[in-house]
């Protein structure tokens, strides 16, 4: 146990480590897995970037694969990378589907039947999560990004919390939920029948509304993404960040599809814009 | 199919792609799986490096977890990831334990009981992978390197085949596998009691037989590595070359372990050394 996490696994990398840790969430009311890269020891932690994960991965997917070490190893700045929804809760249809329950949490404080007691996970990661980051590893900025499910969350999170996080970037991430299948079967089982209440987790109508961030959003979207005219709906973001006047630098890229090898191409990228949201010292 | 592979999944990667393929192999008359990387259009392919992964590991660990793509991205050099034995023959006992069996071929070609007909890793890579590369992928000159028995496989494979390898470098690798339990269950189970036999795959006993190859070999090896006193040895390398006059260049990494974690924090330094002797022209 350090402080109020618990390290299950330790890998030094890149003069680093990379941990794999456990901690007790008030909002889930479960234990909780995250990932984490530590480029320097504890006390010289300055700021953390929240990495938020898509469906069907947990806190191992992004720490593996994104190769993401590389980029933050001669800085100050640590990732963390936590997992996509409580776990083993024993709810009826919780493991049935890859996008509802387990693995699929979308980053909202469920309102309905058996998941609102523990799918709380818009509060685990603006309360627990954050209290984690700046209580034992004393960190002083946060910018938030993440991957479809997780762009969704990174958005959502980093425009309704702008006091709690510096900047937001994703990649290929779902923008606007209540107008698509992935979103709408989920905040109908997380929320209910009231859209007003799913629209309060849906990036295209906060910006809509008026919720703004104070630097431009970074988006990446690969046009080889096969859920990209169904789910991810890119360019409902185009328009309402043009018609709302929030900034965005959006890339489309030609031939990258959805997956982790479209996300180890530009995570350096993203890695450098939050570093200089952050002001990290080098 | 292209040429004598057929394509079953790609991703665009750093601008270039990331195959997952499968051919046929004469050596173990089986179809057998692969991944690369081709930073670029086959016709500007001009060298390969071969990885050869270690026990548990197929063909996707390295491509996936690496993140080595960064490094090649701006090359003409690809990388090709073949699978570590053939797979589903329905061989007794082929799939029950981790390092014997499907999994871990163990880079020889076997001359007993049932993994005699099909367990030619050796040959397959030699002959098959070589040939695949020189024919379809129109490469000129090959490189080699691995992890743990992988590592073994490389260190073996360069130089027995000096000719056909330009460079060799490992991590964390199988440097005695006839001193060592991994390697003395796997040989005797592949190439039964006649320890001359084993001798024949075994990189120190083929240094201390007079066989060089031409350029330094790179080894990293973690000082965390569980495997480092039982069944690695490095420091048998290191005596062996040493006292052949084979050209080494060791390097023990305090703390790291025997994960894709280390080798992902030095795999840049062991392609651009490959590149290097390849005469690769960025």
């Amino acid at each position: 146990m350090s402080g109020n996490y618990e390290i299950l696994k330790s890998h030094v990398t890149f003069g680093g480590k990379t941990v794999f840790c456990e901690h007790q969430s008030s909002s889930t009311k479960t234990k909780m897995k995250f990932s984490a890269f530590l480029p320097k020891e504890i006390a010289e932690i300055e700021h953390a970037i929240v990495w938020l994960s898509g469906l069907t991965c947990n806190e191992e997917n992004f720490i593996t694969k994104a190769g993401a070490q590389r980029y933050l190893k001669d800085t100050n700045t640590m990732i963390i990378c936590p997992d996509t929804s409580p776990r083993g809760l024993g709810i009826e249809g919780e493991d049935d589907s890859y996008d509802f329950g387990s693995g699929a949490g979308f980053y909202v404080n469920a309102t309905e039947g058996d998941y609102r007691t523990n799918y709380q996970m818009y509060d685990y990661i603006s309360k627990d999560l954050v209290s984690l980051l700046k209580n034992d590893f004393g960190v002083k900025k946060i910018s938030i990004m993440g991957h479809s499910m997780g762009g969704h969350g990174a958005l959502v999170l980093g425009l309704r919390e702008e006091g709690t996080f510096e900047s937001i970037s994703a990649f290929s991430p779902i923008v606007n939920p209540v107008s698509c299948p992935w979103g709408q079967k989920a905040f109908k089982g997380y929320l209910g029948d009231d859209k007003d209440k799913w629209k309060e987790y849906d990036a295209c109508e906060l910006i809509g509304k008026g919720l703004k961030t104070k630097h431009e959003i970074l988006v990446d979207q690969g046009l080889g993404d096969e859920f990209l005219e169904k789910e991810l709906l890119t360019n409902n973001l185009k328009n309402v960040c043009e018609s709302e006047g929030q900034s965005l630098r959006l890339f489309f890229r030609e031939g990258y599809d959805h997956s982790y090898y479209f996300i180890s191409s530009f995570i350096g990228d993203h890695i450098k814009f939050h570093l200089e949201k952050l002001g990290s010292d080098s």
